[in-house]
């Protein structure tokens, strides 16, 4: 017979090597916290329900809350040998309590144990991850306040497009990590609800109280259907999910925080706090920790395409391809933590040079809508008025001229609508502080959603 | 210069291949309802605020409007040259209206206008996935009524494992598609935003009235940001995210209807509708239609995962990349839509064999766990009733003795506590009756279920 | 009884959407002419073993060559109720030949023609990959001698790390796609087999001669094993990841030619054939297609995912789900062919701005290394050199002082080694030009390079 | 100043958690012996071309020599605050010989060494995987060689096709992996290449000799371009790709071997050594470690995925981004090689159960194909001669009369042509041996392409 706690009717010993290959101790211990926390509550749950008696019950909890104790204390070493955390969490209590420890596993399977504490350590940690972007969220509003005015070019297709604030920019993340918070919010909702109590597939014979190891554990709700609670990640791909969502939206601004910290940008100084130089290269002061979210971008997808790989085709229930949930789940808490705190850390220490972004507004050309839209207002059809400033844009090029500096005569000559007032029209200050349409990027626009923000923020 | 529309600037004409491969309209055309309704609105609200006069809006509004109905007709071929979905209709309206089109483009840029039309386009259509699931979950229910007490192996790992019904697992997919439902409806939250008025990325210096248009176009909510508004397509993702996860369901229940339409499971057969034959092998009668979706999950999974590769790294606000982003949604709205219809259609004409799935729970020991949890009640650990149980059924394969079919004294000599009463339990219609715990298989709980669900589906 | 051509067993008749659903005939169209060639071959074999008569077989044979004829005319409509290409194909040939048609499919299934369709359809293709390949490296090569010496900031971490020259930086490519070139060359191979004559799986009892077939068809060799003949797909997913990686590659070059196109770099210019405008902005020169050619990265990598995951546990031999392998590969190899030709013609039309180029060189502190190298030549280890400059450096940028306008006195101060002849060793001309170690940056590395790579192309 | 190797320039001390945040020790390490490897080969280079002196080189090669038998023994803890393995190694160097371990880094950089270490890891173990793959190869010849003979149902869509032999479906994966060894071959051309010398990104002023290098680590051919040397990581993104296919392949295997053990199957038994048991059914016996590799996959496809995304529009040359080449990597290689142990394993403790696969075959119908290609040689049109059977199979099921056991004058009645001889036609042992056919299933064919699958194993 084999030596494992399930070898009953098995009559060969596997090679060691096979069973490391099969074991997730290395991982799974993880959710040791999760997994003693999950036995208390089933314990509590059996002796209040007489399924074991009252010492029983407590004889356990008290054992399980010792192991908890010396785990905190780093007092705890795990063997391959259990396979699991759940069988090594058990061993340990049967070292401590003696056979009555066997009684623990009554009423429940490996199944919706290891679904319980999976849903319990997400469920423990997602307001982590709601926090840390509350705080990189702060940190915006911190800067968009100090730089509500700073005037910087707009870019599409990274060409100077038209003036405007680096404080409206730095909104624009705001709005992307407020989708990025409802997103985990909502993920919330499929995470917390209970397993523990749909046994391997079916239920269980035994007369269980499922709402109580609910309210003991603080789950919000409870699987419906037993099938479900023990084959369903829904919860984790998610998580994944929406993690890399967040991680495209951190990849955008690393994108920029390193392209702006170079030497033809010259935008921002990155603190030596989160840039690196290089072994060869003394001069070099590189971007290394927004280059390194931006690489774990790829990370993110690739968590997100394994699970939902896995998953694939996958008949109900349990099968044992689902222990490849946990790893790709566990990198990306950490990837997604500490990537936003890098984020966070790298906004507050950041120097803006913003002098050199108000001047490359100076002679690109940005202005070019201000004039097109003007000939607009004087009733020249749009895409006429666009038609004429190409050709004024083109002259300009060629002469390097911008077209505030342009005699009126030269002007008029192209579109005698053209008055003397067109030139403060062309001052990137106005063509900033005239777009006060909802969402634009005024001076004014940005300080009124600072505010409005603020109380988005205050409100959680 | 350049015939194109936006052409001033340029002095050379591009080789028509080139344009040919930067253009969208062999695709984006398939927002050209869209496209229109968004020109309607804005050009309503140009009137309106005097930024056009009331003659002209009206003039562009019903010059639309016969567009739209030629469109409808399917009078109109667009025009490569004409690049895409927005630069037609506007070429069509200056064949109908004359320059005065041009006046409709004022305040706007094809980056919000893209993004309008792509928003409505989702907006339009997740009802109908929404729908969809709803008549899919509808089915579940009408079959599970049926089988509420159809007794069945249920699985992990592929192996027999307890006696379930029928019922109880076609509920367990109702939980995922509840789940799915849930997912779609806050996908509606990010889609139901306008960004018109963000114009190319700024926001406009016209007076503009953002309200009116999300009123006109029943949007929801405004983006508060002009870059944000033109560069976010979260919502895309979002869908994108949900469709694989749905199609990971389908894809499971699929696996299932086809391992189950076989010669060794022989569980199901599905109708003819959605069967088909082998051009070589007359008697095959295959699950082609639950194979092909089973397959499309490879689509929805790259259809994901290429939107997210486009999305990476891209500074703010629009570039061209975001151009990939329209077709994989567009595929993957009719998939979804056509493989959960599919899904419904399947189920609707399955013949359940019935009988051939109750035999199947007489031999295969799946009532061994019957026997521990008897144990365990009797008050031997888990632990240790597990083992006893492992080698009467090693006992009982070796002599092809199912536990129900041995001699009480045989069990007795292995576990004395064992008596008479074992034989009701080892029923595996007993073994789902006696799961009544929470969300267990017995059929009053697999009835209760369906009471509950019907409610959430009258709800709606 | 339906009226499919495989529907003697089925008693009903599908929905007409179901059917759409299932059929390929809107895609697999695409390989009209593989499906005749192979048939074509396919008849002359069976007429050749006696398997059918010759006047049968030259019947079949002159039949299919009529449509093929008509096909390319134009003049063919296929119909969504023949399914697929192969049904539609023998559908055209009853209506011309009479039911003598029926006997083409001897011998053969579906499952064997459309991996041969498949195969063949990838075989003809894949030389224009490489001829397109060549081409574009014919124009790096051409550009290389241009920019042999043209100088410029060498990267890393986007930081000024070296001088390089722009010649070196196209080489660097150059041997990108030298290896694109080797993958899609190996690419062959497993495409290169002949599936036809193992049937519907097992291969067949007629007395069939798949030399001959191959030898008419071009094969190079033919699958020995007939379950792996009709169920591997792995040439299409050898192409999507070769494919992946080659867009890979032209998305890093695709995003040095935004960032070098902009104002701030300002390093080339495209031309107007490469670029477009905007409908807003008059003054924007985009480089649309680079982004387009990067966006369409996502496109490649979801190819590649949705093919992995399609064939992911699918069980032996052919599985309905396999109808979605086509779609992503022909979509792919028109992606590849456009953007590496977009490339080709970008780089042919750039103007490069040289004087802006080297003027970065000259107050970057990128010649920092040929002073820690020279210290280091005078026996300083390599470690406390770096550090020497690395505070020279600093001194540098805070005083705005290049290394090479600092006073000698005040280089000794820091390092007594250093002598006059430093100064020679600081300019960036020289830096490059030291640099002759194999795969240097150095003038005449470059020219050698360019020698030895024509011949590689020539070789071909 | 900062106590960083590189710190000379910076002025502020990083928080410790951005430093690990940073840091690669964690998993880099395992390249240990590589960088000691490379090192001593360039610090001999260095000494050969007198770029450090004789007794310097020495030094430095005694000193790495002694931290490698360290390193073997255990004895060596690395630290997080020296970043990566090449700052750990020349730390711990610099504490055995002084200042002169400064030295080593002369003429080269992080850049190039890091490529180096990378490449030789991957170099190392690609003909472990190519063993490993030759391994389970012949397992599969073996048990080939036993069930040549061995009848079992074909498959497609999962229905029974046509009769074949175990030993030739064995054959077809054994044509997988062959394709797989030839993938992995391949990939050892991209990974063969040296690196080292290109320093950061340009090369190098000191008068190094590459080849010599070369030769010292035993690469087959070097970079010819330095900025490519160090931003390539092409031959790292094959070998994720070449995993992906390889797993793809398993998981179709595995998926075979769980539902081949199921209940319902019951053709074959695994070992108890690669299955385990259930904690609450005691009866289970899982095929847990073919559902772990098939799960695995996921880990494969997203390992892919995850290092394409992140080389996405890298510009050149380094970035940090690259840092995440390397876990991916590492994890695939253990992955590849124990899934493929594994499998060698499973197969070759293998229970075969030859009476229940014959069994299935002979009331399936799946040899409704003979009696077409019968009629077919009679002269009847392939098409009609299908439809013809289908009649007969349909009546057969409803009447569950197997073709063979049909009387003559019934079957005559339906197709006159019938004749006595078709009995013997309708055997599946016959079916299987009139399949001759090249690749076909016929024992005498499985026998030949063992003994040529043999011959190709031996030339390795």
């Amino acid at each position: 017979m084999s030596d494992k706690l399930w070898g009953g009717r098995f009559t060969a010993k596997a090679a060691e090597w096979v069973d490391e290959f099969g074991a997730s101790i290395h991982f799974d211990q993880k959710m040791a916290a999760e997994d003693i926390e999950g036995s208390i509550a089933h314990a509590k749950m059996l002796g209040k329900q007489g399924i074991i008696s009252t010492e029983e019950s407590e004889k356990i909890a008290a054992g399980l809350k010792i192991i908890n104790e010396e785990l905190i204390a780093g007092k705890i070493e795990f063997d391959v040998k259990n396979e699991d955390i759940h069988m090594n969490i058990e061993s340990l209590l049967t070292e401590k309590i003696g056979p009555v420890a066997g009684k623990l596993h009554t009423a429940r399977s490996r199944n919706d144990q290891v679904a319980t504490d999976f849903h319990l350590w997400v469920k423990h940690r997602l307001p982590h991850v709601l926090e840390s972007l509350t705080e990189l969220q702060e940190e915006l509003l911190t800067l968009a306040t100090t730089h509500a005015g700073t005037i910087m070019s707009g870019y599409t297709h990274l060409q100077h497009a038209q003036p405007i604030t680096y404080g409206h920019y730095l909104l624009a993340y705001f709005e992307m990590f407020q989708r990025d918070y409802e997103r985990f919010e909502f993920n919330q909702k499929h995470t917390d609800i209970l397993p523990l109590g749909a046994a391997a597939l079916a239920g269980t014979t035994f007369p269980i109280d499922r709402e109580f190891v609910a309210s003991e554990l603080g789950f919000d709700s409870i699987y419906h259907n037993s099938l479900d609670a023990v084959s369903d990640r829904d919860f984790a791909l998610e998580f994944l999910s929406n993690a890399a969502i967040l991680m495209m939206h951190l990849s955008r601004m690393a994108e920029e925080l390193i392209l702006w910290s170079t030497y033809e940008f010259n935008y921002i100084e990155l603190s030596d706090d989160f840039s690196t130089g290089s072994s060869i290269m003394p001069q070099k002061k590189n971007a290394d920790f927004a280059e390194l979210v931006r690489g774990k971008t790829g990370r993110s997808y690739g968590a997100l395409m394994g699970l939902l790989t896995t998953m694939k085709s996958l008949p109900l229930a349990y099968n044992k391809d689902m222990q490849e949930d946990k790893e790709q789940v566990f990198d990306m808490m950490d990837t997604v933590l500490a990537s936003v705190k890098v984020f966070t850390g790298m906004l507050s220490g950041l120097t803006v040079h913003k002098e050199r972004m108000l001047a490359t507004t100076q002679d690109d050309f940005s202005n070019a809508t201000e004039l097109a839209d003007y000939l607009a207002t004087k009733g020249v059809p749009f895409r006429e008025a666009h038609a004429i400033v190409g050709q004024l844009v083109l002259t300009g090029i060629q002469s390097k001229t911008p077209l505030q500096k342009m005699a009126l005569s030269d002007l008029q000559a192209v579109a005698p609508q053209i008055e003397e007032d067109i030139y403060d029209k062309l001052q990137s200050e106005t063509a900033v502080n005239r777009r006060t349409s909802l969402g634009g990027t005024a001076v004014e626009n940005v300080k009124k959603e600072i505010v409005r923000n603020k109380k988005i923020l205050e409100a959680r």
